[in-house]
């Protein structure tokens, strides 16, 4: 059992908890919880730790089973925990990685084959594209919502908060392993690509007359997001075909940036249940 | 100037931060940052501090004009502040009070004038109610998206978390002045009283047939949002007229209750808007 916080796997926790460079450099990051370990595929899990509270209830040795982890001491598990009350089990999990055509849905068409493939063959490109977050908590909101609202793909800069931060994981409610995600060197770049394969860009905007639930989302669409205290940036929002608004009664000047993605992407969500 | 942590205004001031019960003993809670304290009527500010290095800037003097303030150093400030990077100004306010009738819109025929009064007089009631939310932030947010969603006003019980808890001021970005709210000692019989008055119940549930669009809220609605962890408690839930579901695709189980909640309001707000 591991009874020093100076061993030194329990420093590696910590650091990459704490250090979104380290997570990078090692493209591992920390999952805590005993439901979010479970839902992550073994296969990426690299290493496991549980407390001797947590060992304790034989519930939890059953679930355990074919795992491989190490006992930890309650001590040096709250130490190593991002959370106030740990619930005692946490792994170090290999990064994720996609491509950005698997966020483009089963049904897009290749360029190529446009003309064969029926529309209804399977899901539409639906996008949710975030500059410049700050809020991990809304970052992860946005992912759960994201795939409740059955999105192709969330797509995010490099200044958008790191997807893997500990408290973005914790919101995404396990979403993280299910919903495809790619992070951007070039924003622009990405967008651009995007347009080339015929997926319309709605900027929510203040400046957008046409109301959010106007448009036809059932074609492939992408939905882009600005950051909470400014907004879009005008070189992305300059990019969009199409400046859409979200109607707000009495002094609201903005919403949260997780309500108003919410909102845009259950609208398409809503448009797709329709036809179908 | 005040220099010292220990003078007993600063004191106070660090007691209103953290403890609800000192709030509800004096009625009496605290706003931060320039735009936030401006929004307040001036007649509720019973004391307002500044910290040395706000005063140092001419327009914000400029601002200040006709109220009254103290000054204080900027260490101490640093200090009574419930944010990491203090704007430099807070005041003292007055809660707000409502009566259960000022939420209900304007338009709300009394009982005994059903038949005289026009439906289209004004607002129909339009309320979110709350059962036991614990978050701050999603309190908060709640307010602010049911402001631009044009609610009447919004409900909760004694235990959901504090509307005057610093975070949660915060996250309202200043609805909390505009948006008519109610703490309600005994939800079950607010409900009941609510009910009484022709207004439609809708639990967001996960066992409601009926999806979130389908009804119609342009009559008197009210929607029942309960706590993040454990959703609606079985009383509350069988108060409800109708139970609605919002769809979820994946794997997701429940959606944020800001979410949730933003999206029925503004459902609601959607169809209102179609009315008109």
């Amino acid at each position: 059992m591991i009874t020093s916080v100076s061993n030194p796997k329990m420093k590696h926790v910590i650091q990459l908890n704490k250090k979104s460079k380290t997570r990078y450099e090692e493209r591992v990051f920390v999952v805590e919880g005993i439901k979010m370990c479970m839902e992550v595929s073994r296969e990426l899990i690299k290493e496991m730790y549980v407390s001797e509270r947590f060992l304790a209830e034989s519930t939890n040795r059953e679930r355990l089973k074919g795992y491989a982890y190490e006992e930890v001491s309650d001590a040096v598990f709250s130490h190593i925990s991002d959370t106030k009350t740990p619930q005692g089990i946490l792994c170090l999990v290999q990064m994720p990685e996609y491509a950005l055509e698997d966020l483009l849905g089963d049904g897009f068409p290749a360029a190529s084959a446009v003309a064969e493939e029926p529309v209804s063959a399977g899901k539409q490109p639906h996008l949710l594209i975030l500059e410049s977050i700050q809020d991990p908590g809304n970052l992860g909101t946005m992912m759960r919502t994201g795939e409740g609202a059955g999105v192709t793909g969330v797509i995010m800069n490099r200044t958008t908060v790191d997807i893997f931060h500990p408290k973005t994981i914790r919101s995404t409610m396990g979403s993280l392993f299910r919903v495809p995600f790619y992070i951007s060197d070039n924003l622009e770049e990405t967008i651009a690509i995007l347009k080339g394969k015929g997926i319309a860009m709605y900027a929510a905007h203040l400046k957008g007359q046409i109301c959010y639930d106007e448009p036809d989302y059932t074609v492939p669409s992408a939905f882009l997001i600005g950051n909470e205290g400014n907004g879009l940036s005008p070189e992305i929002a300059g990019l969009a075909d199409t400046y859409i608004r979200i109607p707000m009664e009495g002094k609201v000047e903005s919403l949260n940036a997780a309500v108003a993605s919410a909102l845009l992407m259950y609208e398409a969500s809503r448009q797709r249940r329709k036809e179908n």
